[in-house]
């Protein structure tokens, strides 16, 4: 369980990192969703850009079995090289943006409980 | 406050009563994150169809101001009437997708504390 509290604290310490660049235009809104209850953890903008309507997810993160998921990352430096950075290995991280076939070449973890139901 | 807790209550009641409702196809979560300290409630779709990543926003829901804001919502009826339904007044929801200027015509909330920032 002390792994997973340390998995939390990196994980809301890195999106509030993210949350915290504000775009250099437009109206835009960052916010954080964080649900440790359902460990999962979000960036997200909102707001309007000439007129025009802004939603969409910066990053999100569930952590699940004992692992770090990335189920979506706009970033450009990648979530998942800021969480290495901060010592979470790499085994521990899954790319879930990239299907499960793929996710042994990622050099990442790979979901185990998830592999049976994608491979081709 | 009763009446922000009565919002929070509802919103979240909303939220997973749509969380229930799980897609017909694909492998695809429904997750809710539920963020009570910042007051942002959300319903996010993860997951894959014909190995292709399915990543959504179903409805994201705030409360800012002592008002039910609707930042995204893409289900049929609209969250906003099911509020009503629920004894919300319409003043008090804020279509918040709808640029401030339209705001007074949708028959929902204003949310004035923006209506100078986006006014022509």
């Amino acid at each position: 369980m002390a792994k997973l509290d340390d998995y939390r604290f990196y994980v809301q310490q890195v999106l509030e990192r993210y949350g915290q660049l504000k775009p250099a235009y437009g109206d835009l809104e960052r916010q954080l969703l964080f649900d440790p209850t359902r460990d999962h953890y979000q960036l997200v903008t909102v707001g309007w850009q000439q007129q025009q309507r802004v939603y969409g997810c910066v990053v999100h993160v569930d952590i699940k079995d004992g692992q770090i998921w990335i189920q979506h990352d706009t970033t450009e430096t990648g979530v998942a090289n800021d969480l290495v950075a901060l010592g979470v290995p790499k085994a521990d991280i899954v790319l879930a943006f990239h299907a499960p076939y793929k996710r042994p070449h990622t050099g990442f973890g790979v979901g185990k409980e998830q592999l049976g139901q994608h491979a081709a």
